[in-house]
């Protein structure tokens, strides 16, 4: 057990704070003889940095990850080679603004886990929210960079499907879109309305909610186990260990509490090369916490962050009733940079699954 | 690492298929010196157990359950009082019809496990669904009983809150109401709308999905861990554990998408007592991974069971087209009997995290 | 974590008391597709069993093991296929005679590790030992024989080199010897000294200590990890987890102090088929932690028995100072049976990292 | 499961290679609250650093360690509190000096991990050993400071009883000659014979095996679990965890098996204070796996380093038959350093039992 590690055979455990000197994160298990470049990891962690857009947090955050070991070096410039020892990895915080905090340092923000900690620890980081910093979700993206060497062929790709209320039009679902828009959006015109939509929140100093949907495709038959290892589950956890995030689905997911047993079942036939093929996948990829070869398809909802400038009413750690607005840099949606974070998620799950299923099956 | 357990400090181990000679569960971690009965146990299991309405399986088994360790006799009558050592439960399968599945031995259920079991295994008990059959939730309900034990105060209790399309009016609920309909409903309303409801599925051998609602009131503050060890990440995987379930959610779930930071935040005052009040539960009773001693409020959806009399086109297991129907003695809607289910898997996330929370803060 | 299982990939969890209905195990994660009969459990299950010489407990288990989950029938009559689902052991108790205890129910035994128990919980359950009795070893022999099935063609075997002071000659080594005489002495004159040295203990009521030696020969090379998945600090703590074990050693053992480098360096050639031959094995098959293809040799000393019909001087449960001596039927030296025990562990060992080499290197 | 992870609640993962740029560990589980300096850690690993006399490695490492997060300053000067998130620790490599490995990337050294490492992964970090190399030791001594502040008020000390088959005599021992002597020796006689067999052992580039004990003394009782949980096993494993450590004994160990019954039984009066004083400790401080309040002592066996001057008949990676010695800077007995590193293994079982027995008995 360990409250600051996920993962069996592909274990990733994180460490740091916000406000710390740095953050980082302990691969283990990645295989020996996989080859990448510390670039493989940065391109990745660029996707989730900070201040890209007006519509994310302004702190500003190079992001630069160090392997600081688990590698030798391989004969090409910047290869690297894994070792099969375990992979540290290592980011600097260099953009800390401190006094930001200086307000909230003793009031607890509505809806934030600070209140919570203090219930729990009896004291706590404040600075940047600490511990519960979304910061510490650079080094799940730095993970999951190395967890997709462990599956390769398999695509995983994310998109924000949602944001408030306004949904995209999964008619207009086009993946070339995503990296054309500051959303992660697949839908040109839903990424068009969300500009004015993003404006009008961050401008009053609110926040706003989001959907994001993640699918990983060709991801091998058998990953899983029926039970207590199902795939989905494991998924669900590694989703909802993400800050902020209130429902995980897979599949149809809450759609399917409405659908018959005879909407819902995904027929099979023979393929053209004789591999089953399934006619639908509402299923979602996995089956009895098994994967079928079908496109994992999981969503998860992330609420507004509770770092809004309206005065909220609340209480200091002294218990006194006051009034908490928050000053710092937040995003006004952190759904957005949720989109790296959640296909970094999946790829760990998937990784440890992938070697698991060796183990289980003993093949 | 275990694929047939789930829990920590509070452990249990689930074993058996349906059409085994038994099932049964080892918990470990049950601290010293807790008073139960076997009849305790046995309550919740008849809770659980099919055949109560002709809204469940016909199928008829006892599920008595047997202590077989772990446990010495208490002064009273049948009081057993356990040592903290692993107590074996163990049920007698009685009432197997294994020749109601010979059609269905060779052939793929479209939306069932099965296929998915020989994608990974190469082999499978397909009597009953085997390991995959709900029949091994019974073990979660009777582990769950013991767990109870360890977070003593705490009220865990269950709802069905939609069938198909047709949800609540939560202006009903009225917790009373639930053990006076066969569907565990809150909504005396709904409850009457569901027998027609139910019967039309039941009666044209289909099925339909559900979503269940799970509340845990007087839960102590500071359970869970910031990152991994969340509480509302561990219940996540709890509940996605259990077959057919295909969506959870924390609180608002993925309506808290909707919500802006200003509605979503749970304002705080302080109560008569000098104790924090929220004055809402957006967050469902857990922050930042934490408790904080609000109601712990928890959603599942599951999916309709696949196993329908409407034939549906499949597959063999030698790659054979071929259209699939399944005779066997099924639940129309298994998400009636997910209530206690879901109960028993919160109720062992609590007593696990409640053993942690020691360990984790020394005190 | 859990206190009453063992293992990763190939694990063990055992539950039941010495004077409970039944005793068991379930074993999770033997892969599918295995072929086994009862028998085969039965056959080791016999070598440990009590009562079969006069140098044993006189307390007669038929131990007739039950396999409950986890197979399906094969195509042989008695054979069992693994399914990959959990195998689920049971064993009956028999032959109890509680009342035996009634006398120590309260007074601690010096040497036994009931104070410590009622240290840690507070109670206990006292009848035979409880949970310490060693009567649960006989799951893990079942276990053990399961085990065997993960890592075929390679010999686990066990002998007793030494009784109190007296060791074998290892000059006289002879494998074939160990079934002919009721110490599993490989040394021929070493067990007609040991007839003669057991009786007398025998007679007085005294007991004995032993060392055994565990060789598994055709272990494949790679078994093991660097640091804390080390396959001798596994074997260390799988065999110091049997009753009475009061230390381990690996190869050479305490002896390599007192080796130079020069001396204890295992020399390397290249053997007639081109692969490494090891010119002696003072490392007993493991360098790093990771097994080198030569034999694994461990051994393990067993304290005498604590239950002996000598009065010591010690307190009770309220207490008050007391006189105990044992008068239960207890094994002299029960070392003897402790090498089906110590093959069994090592069995599971092998297996547990034979399945997680397959996830560490990905192949 | 982790492969470079050890502890449940007190939970240390480690990570680096001996020429790396840096090596570090992440303590998971320290309870919040607890004071601590930088000091206080670099004073343990002082006592461990090399080059601190002519008998251990010549290589000059400061081994000064960073703590990058898991605390806030408290109020007195260098005093850290932790805040019950993970303590990242890190170590900077800074004498390395690679070419002295040239000769032997690819000879294997006979008795070292090197040839096991390639056996295994198929590739390896041949400089010092990479992750083989006792370098990584130095995070387990600073891991095991933080430990010994979950358990205050326990003594663990730790000396060297035996180098090559020279041993201590037990009616000299000694607690402050530890201090007084380059080998952690407390008999001020062997000491001084020691040096001159060292000087020996040294000028011959030759290397020699050592035991050292580890004395934990007001260990509180009830620390530990049955059967797989064992208190002695963890040490067990722990110890067998230290590079080159062949075996491992708890109490009287081995000779325990030369005791009867009546011997080996640590009889128990009352003592002034009306709590149980037993009257020897044949156990070691721990009965059934679980603390008794006595002392508990462990002993462990270092093999002699494989790197000596002599050269060895072994292969290459390429499978020519070559001659290897070992230029690098090596201690000629790992043993003397292996005393702090035998501590903190100790302390970290202990905290880890600390935190565990809570969660055990929900006390």
């Amino acid at each position: 057990m360990s409250h600051n590690s996920f993962g069996h055979l592909f274990r990733v455990t994180t460490w740091g704070e916000s406000h710390g000197p740095a953050i980082g994160c302990v691969v283990d298990g990645l295989p020996p003889g996989l080859s990448f470049t510390q670039g493989d990891i940065q391109d990745l962690l660029d996707k989730r940095r900070p201040g890209q857009s007006r519509f994310t947090t302004q702190r500003r955050e190079p992001d630069e990850v160090k392997v600081l070991s688990g590698v030798v070096e391989g004969p090409n410039l910047g290869e690297l080679i894994s070792t099969g020892t375990p992979i540290a990895l290592e980011i600097q915080n260099v953009d800390q603004r401190s006094k930001d905090y200086a307000n909230i340092a003793q009031s607890y923000r509505p809806g934030h886990a600070d209140i919570a900690y203090d219930m729990k620890y009896g004291l706590r980081d404040h600075r940047g929210g600490g511990r519960s910093s979304a910061r510490e979700t650079a080094c799940r993206v730095a993970a999951g960079a190395l967890a997709r060497l462990v599956v390769p062929g398999v695509t995983i790709r994310g998109a924000l499907v949602q944001i408030g209320a306004d949904r995209i039009d999964r008619a207009n679902w086009d993946w070339d879109e995503v990296s054309n828009n500051p959303f992660f959006c697949p839908d040109r015109e839903a990424a068009a309305r969300w500009e004015g939509l993003l404006d009008g929140v961050r401008k009053s100093g609110s926040s706003v909610g989001a959907v994001i949907e993640i699918v990983a495709e060709n991801v091998p038959a058998g990953l899983g186990a029926p039970l207590y290892g199902k795939l989905d589950a494991d998924i669900a956890a590694n989703l909802m260990s993400i800050n902020a995030v209130k429902g995980v689905e897979i599949g149809e997911g809450f759609a399917a509490a409405e659908l018959s047993g005879e909407d819902n079942a995904d027929e099979i036939r023979n393929g053209p090369d004789g591999k089953p093929v399934f006619l639908s996948n509402h299923a979602g990829g996995i089956l009895g916490g098994i994967s079928t070869g079908q496109p994992i398809v999981a969503r998860f909802a992330v609420k507004p962050t509770s770092s809004i400038l309206t005065p909220r009413r609340s209480i200091d750690a002294n218990g006194q009733e006051v009034d908490v607005m928050t000053k710092g840099r937040h995003d006004p949606c952190v759904g957005i940079r949720a989109v790296p974070i959640g296909e970094a998620m999946i790829a760990c799950a998937l990784a440890d699954h992938a070697l698991r299923h060796r183990g289980q099956t003993g093949r």
